[in-house]
């Protein structure tokens, strides 16, 4: 692990501010021979990509990611991959009449009280955009588990699991400048019985710790989650059975697909709850670096993302195959 | 971080099987000089021991912890500090009529599929029992991070939160051979401004994955959490204002003390969701080791806890107090 | 550590292929603070480029270095720092004559065992380009430490120490076609007493570590080194003395400012020996991928340096500056 | 890696101080099902046992070796493997005359600057006791690795290579209260082609840390070492050839069974130079915490070993089998 790095064998590092020449991710420890097309990478950063969504931010990033090593014809090479996407759209200008401002709900006063650095550029390091640098390193990892596959869906946004009302309700908060919340849910199937281990690295603690890196996350639950706190074990405790093909599995999967840590052959599920969007357009109370109250509210022309649960998907999932692949390689140390 | 391994600077590595010989820790990265006498870590495991409360199990452990290094006359050295305690209480013959099946909610079916060992003995390594490992090294955590302090209680019992009702469904659940899930909510004051870091080794990601390395433990949420996905911006952005000596605060805390993954100096919160005890004196279906259909359920005589979260608190606090123990070191190289 | 990676707190991953489209390095851990100019970065690698030098490689490379993050306004930020040098001249085609051969000396051999992939444009990763990028972070490593300074120079070629020899033997051995090796010697001055650790992280062995990673590096000794060997204890033991100013000292430096791992104000001394460059214009017995017998020799027009020795001086001093920067950090965290 | 800690997948952490109540080690990664019982590890530790050769200390330590987890019925489980051995012969009190002196050549001045402890009772973590731990767990590192072997022995005492004359230096030294430095060999033989890195783990990088992590080592080389400064490329390039069972192999073994920092299939040869023991009976220059001029030398009655060297061959053989199992671990990692 480390400040900018995720993974033990599988091992990310991203780097790059939002406003600054660009931003990227070096994968060391990816093995040799996975097929991968730059095409692959950029399709899934166009997923995640602002203005591709009604209701998603407008700012055009483009977001053009270049090879700058360890894939050669279409192959990883086993020497690190290092992908580059360089930043278009960075005007910063907009952003003075905020510069010397706390922004609620963000990073800028930790930060200052931190590293004595007050970049009033944007989120920098903090800001949701390093997330691009872990869709593209993702989609190299989803190559690699496959035929493991992951699946992040919506399944709510500001309180409603009812998706017909989402639309009126993301309407209505764009509306009053302000924003909402949401759930994802996560699937991952194919996994094989025996990824993750029985202490510090279970598969559970791993997923969780790389949810909740990343940014507006307030929260994970797998399986049954905060609703098994409220069950008896004789509920709670899946039977196992046999299926058609003479394979140990269990006729329920309220424990969601790890048990001791270690998955278990069942599907993998869980939900991660993500906070309404910090930057809005209605006055929160704030201070200046000196100290003077004043209104904090995002700058007219400003890039507006009423709900930023919208773009965790395909950020969930890529974080979800990075720790499946590094989960899969230190498995292969398991027995002799 | 590693197999049995937690933390950077201030790491731990644990060891021990739950019916061998017994378990213990190495505290390595712990300061010198940090005062710290056998019994306040004898203290803090008695807390966690089984049998101290009513309606945990009834094993008689004792659990006497030995200082086997690293500390010299009430002092730690800078060197690694070895903790042991050797199992009393391990007779495993009463698992003999259990010790070919799979046990329901528990390990040893991943377990044999991952190491090709089966243990019939006990839980070996995915036991509640390695949790009194990190309650000793807790305890000198917990020295070392002070004036911090981190308190965690129970805040629900089979989805009850009136604690005048827990005692009559704890004999309920007892008398059926049953068991009880339950949320335990932790709040650590004291935290400087400034733990934690913006992407990776967010502080709410790192005290995640120590939380969701404890087993049966299903959730974790900060401030908010799940309900924070229900709100809007206006209202989980907390305001800043400066307290009554200068000091930048906030008005309220929905974002429990952590914001861009820095401590913001507000209390840390945060909620713990545990699982039943999956040990259970009622039958469910399972299988043996060559396929045949077989009900599992506790021998006689077995220990029982009906809620396995009534012993949480101690080894949540103990994890917290290694996470926070660990930022703090790291947080010395965030300046130059 | 880690594959392509260096150092626990300030930490580097470099990425890149000799022949590929460029190579760089992320610094994960550099305070936020230290002032640093691309133009001392593009100092440093002027040093070490190939063709400034007689009697080295005329390839021209360029290598102008590129920061795409972690710097601005000429102060690092305490977020990654990313550095990147596009490759210029890497016409491959010259190597097609010995596409197929096992290069004696060179890695090609062990790199298809290791990975499956036998990569004929030149060393991939094992190639000495790949320094560029260490000397690029060493920059920064150097700023950081001030005023720590580390000198490397050239103490020896081809077992010749009187270097009014060298011309004639570098010389020489150009016109056969053939190469020399070398000896380095370094020497860190301005160290403070206590960087390094007693037991795993001695200084000196993170020191070699570091120094053993550098290709064609042969060997390392500190202080009297393998002369040590030879002597006895009364003459090795350096006598404590008090110097003008008070300060504790000694008053020989035979231990090389090591001691028990941990530095003891002394400067730091070692010396590293390099074999001779392995790519010469002299045929050696070979095996092509098939097993049949070939000469190898480099092709008509290819670079050659005669001792690669000559260019190591800036790879051993940013080596060095690296290892320092990363236990000045580490030291932190030694008291409370 | 980590202060007392050595290794990525097989990880070792070692603890206890030299007069403290016990050492010992925790291997972490070990896989599960590897061969090994009590007596294998105690016949290990014996062979570094003072006493057991002439003119070594003559310390009674006994050395019993106590298995306390992850072995059950001779095997490994795949959980952590703690070992642990009590301290016998811990008298300190004949060290009361020198317990306020800077010791020539130890790290009790270098620890006080860093940690602002004296331990006046001996070498605490510094001293070679430590390496007891080491020989423990590299008894088990090489049942894994089997059938590679590792072998070191003793090539110079005090600069003297004919063993015909080893006994007279001794003598002599021991009767003068002095002490001699030595060379210590070692070839590790059945190695795989493929283990190692080609960046900052290289096998040779790897096991340089783990000779210069050892008490009193100053130096090491590699296949010829210093000599290979001296030579030309057209002498150190071993020619590629095919053995007999049509095997690719070398006709020259020069650069020592590594490649490129990757192991070639040859036998790994490598050298290491220990200073003279720095615990000698004739007085050398020192001084006391105040500033005084003092004269040190050891009490009367303390154990003097003439030569560290002589005892090092099994500290070597089990740094050397540690790495080995670390890297043939990580080399699983390396295809798909």
């Amino acid at each position: 692990m480390g400040r900018d790095s995720f993974g033990s064998l599988f091992k990310i590092t991203t780097f790059g501010e939002s406003h600054g020449k660009g931003i990227g991710v070096v994968i060391d420890g990816c093995p040799a021979g996975v097929s991968i097309e730059r095409e692959e990478i950029q399709r899934d950063l166009d997923k995640r990509r602002p203005g591709v969504l009604a209701h998603t931010s407008k700012r055009q990033e483009e977001d053009q990611v270049e090879i700058l090593s360890g894939i050669f014809e279409g192959k990883t090479l086993g020497s690190p991959i290092a992908l580059l996407i360089y930043n278009k759209d960075s005007d910063s200008s907009k952003y003075h009449p905020i510069k010397d401002l706390y922004r609620p709900g963000h990073a800028n006063f930790t930060y200052l009280e931190k590293y004595g650095v007050f970049d009033y550029r944007g989120g920098g390091r903090a800001s949701g955009r390093e997330t691009a640098a872990r869709v593209a390193a993702g989609a190299i990892a989803k190559k690699y588990i496959a035929p493991m596959e992951v699946i992040a869906k919506i399944s709510e946004i500001g309180g409603e699991s009812d998706h017909t009302k989402w639309e009126a309700l993301l309407q209505e908060v764009e509306e009053e400048g302000d924003s909402l919340g949401g759930i994802i849910s996560c699937t991952i199937t194919g996994v094989p019985v025996g990824l993750g281990d029985p202490v510090y690295e279970k598969l559970s603690a791993k997923l969780g710790y790389g949810m909740l890196s990343i940014p507006a996350v307030k929260g994970i639950e797998f399986g049954l989650g905060f609703q098994a706190a409220t069950k008896r074990g004789s509920f709670t405790n899946d039977p196992f059975i046999q299926d058609e093909s003479g394979k140990v599995s269990f006729s329920t999967n309220h424990h969601g697909g790890i048990l001791g840590g270690i998955s278990s052959g069942m599907p993998i599920t869980f939900r991660v709850a993500f906070k309404p969007t910090s930057s809005i357009k209605k006055p929160i109370d704030t201070l200046d670096r000196e100290g003077n109250k004043k209104a904090f509210l995002l700058p007219e022309g400003s890039r507006h993302d009423p709900c930023i649960a919208l773009r965790a998907p395909p950020v969930i999932e890529s974080m979800a195959a990075l720790v499946l692949a590094d989960a899969y390689l230190l498995n292969r140390s398991g027995k002799i």
